[in-house]
């Protein structure tokens, strides 16, 4: 791993399913002094961010850029398509799935659900079943890789069902983008989000919607009430190559550094290299007879499924003390039940040798208890 | 003026009206090894940060932070306030007055307006005169510091009128916050938006809203349309010093340096000290004879109007290529016409004295052509 520069209070090193760790020349990018956003210096660097991201989202559409969280760029999709009363689906295995439907609902639209259980991932062919008995489904959102969980979903098959009944796919790559394979034009996927903190290793700040043109004519007739996340107004800017808005130019600094890592050697390198670690993470602990939570799981991240009795918040919080490296939990109901372990970003195998070794050490302990 | 780090393709120094120069302490501070937004090195953070921005805008009441720019917060006081049909009037005397009016027109309220020509600020007494001829005018809108023109309008006495007759103040404070004076709770000012990048010399992507008890009575009833900017939302997250969504962690770290300088002294010292350079600006420009745009400058901007024969485009592009410092335009139809010299952030004289210096040659110069 890049070497981390260490913050005053901060005592550990971040494992957490984003943000992730950001090494030290994003930081130190993120760090130069600012340009003037309605100046040519800014939209030299916001072409090239744009052309970078097209390329991972493997994309010839649009792709905008907004200074906000990925909730922030589900919330343009939703807003921007979506009029009062249409109807969506939203295929659900998680949190982040469950966003969507929230955010939909919110919106008005009329919501129908897919739901697979925790841990699972969602079969292509019940949504086929689905949409071929209900015309009036419009939309179907879902999620590329479920950080909740640690799941993955058939996006490639989902495209093809859409695609061939004619429905619009929009799918949350927020956890996945760069991580888990994700070919945009290729897979029929007509709006995709990311954002920065994943695994392109740059700070939170910045999220992604890439649509294409099907999505587009929609987005010009939709009626819903929205400003900040309009992407007519955003439309009007980007032919400038700018925002409409003040961006947040040190992100967009960092960004830059990382993508030009990252589209270097090509996208499928960095699937390739979240793969090579994930596949590490999950034999090294499956030969520990220790349980996967999810059945399909992303390269993102691994979900570890604790015994009942042991409780993962003390595992965490003994990792963190004592060898300064931070998990994350589960969340809502599914806390003290599971550890998420994040490997979306920059690491390497050694940095996951030393870690695991940590970590089976602590759990094994518990077991003994 | 502190030491600022030079970017590779940067060739310019800003002095626009925001964003405006970062000196390095933040921007090395903002380069911080990052926390995790769930965790109590976050919490801390994120409190430190929200008691100093209470200091900043002098209020007892709820502050909230945005990833976002500043027109995301001013979408969140119309998206969180006002519901359809509601009737709000907004005392425009620009274009960030103009903003507030388009928001709320896409929110569906009945917008009324009271107008003043660029340039000139608004009189309190034509408020009050609106106000008392429709009592169905439930929400004011307007300013305090408008950077189109470089206006001040008078919050204190829009306070008093607005308390006095019973309706809720709305300014958007993004330009002037920490510039201008500006008390929220001692001028009856119900909501006030700020930003980062402004006054508060940090990198652009955090925005803020400070709302009062008055204002949160009335949000909690609202209804429209809103997922990302909900303050419902956030106040759950704030209650635990957090926020929803993944906020810009590596903004919050150069915000908390920037506040800590700010506030050491008192806001009033930081007001006091845009104040002493505006009025050098003001005294060395006017000595000079050079025609200033507005009646009420604010002390965070001097707007220069140029004669008519002078274009000053011209102007901004030779002071950019011959002595690498940058000043804003105006806009739209203002374009060519005035120039924007940005003073607010942590500057001092002995860089104004070389900067004017600078202009004035170079206005001298085209004056004689």
């Amino acid at each position: 791993m890049k070497k981390l520069k260490n913050t005053k209070n901060k005592q550990y090193t971040l494992f957490t399913p984003g943000p992730t760790e950001v090494p030290d020349f994003v930081l130190q990018a993120s760090a130069q002094s600012l340009v003037y956003h309605r100046e040519s210096n800014f939209s030299k660097l916001y072409q090239a961010v744009n052309e970078h991201l097209k390329a991972v989202f493997k994309t010839k559409g649009r792709v905008f850029i907004f200074t906000a969280s990925g909730t922030g760029a589900m919330e343009a999709a939703v807003a921007n398509l979506v009029s009062r009363n249409e109807k969506a689906l939203v295929a659900i295995c998680g949190k982040f799935g469950e966003r969507w439907k929230e955010l939909l609902t919110r919106y008005g639209a009329y919501v129908r659900t897919l739901d697979a259980p925790y841990g699972k991932t969602i079969n292509p062919q019940e949504l086929e079943r689905k949409l071929k008995t209900d015309d009036t489904i419009k939309y179907v959102f879902t999620t590329l890789t479920e950080t909740s969980t640690g799941t993955l979903i058939d996006i490639k098959a989902f495209g093809e069902i859409c695609h061939k009944l004619n429905r619009l796919l929009i799918v949350d790559c927020i956890a996945g983008l760069a991580a888990d394979e994700f070919q945009m034009d290729n897979w029929h996927v007509d709006v995709a989000i990311g954002a920065s903190q994943k695994a392109l290793f740059t700070p939170p700040g910045l999220s992604f919607l890439a649509c294409n043109d099907k999505a587009w004519q929609i987005i010009e007739k939709s009626r819903n009430p929205r400003y900040y996340f309009d992407l007519l107004i955003a439309e009007n800017f980007h032919k400038k190559n700018q925002t409409p808005w003040t961006p947040a130019v040190s992100i967009f600094n960092g960004l830059l550094a990382a993508l030009q890592y990252v589209t270097k050697k090509g996208i499928e390198h960095s699937w390739q290299r979240h793969q090579t670690i994930a596949e590490y993470v999950r034999t090294y602990l499956t030969k520990l007879n220790i349980e996967l939570y999810s059945e399909k799981p992303s390269n993102a991240l691994t979900v570890v499924k604790m015994p009942e009795y042991i409780d993962s918040t003390k595992i965490i919080e003994y990792l963190k003390n004592k060898y300064h490296i931070l998990f994350a939990n589960g969340q809502a109901e599914l806390k003290g039940k599971i550890i998420r372990i994040g490997h979306m970003g920059l690491y390497d195998k050694k940095t996951f040798a030393q870690i695991l070794n940590y970590f089976t050490q602590v759990y094994q302990k518990m077991l003994k208890k």
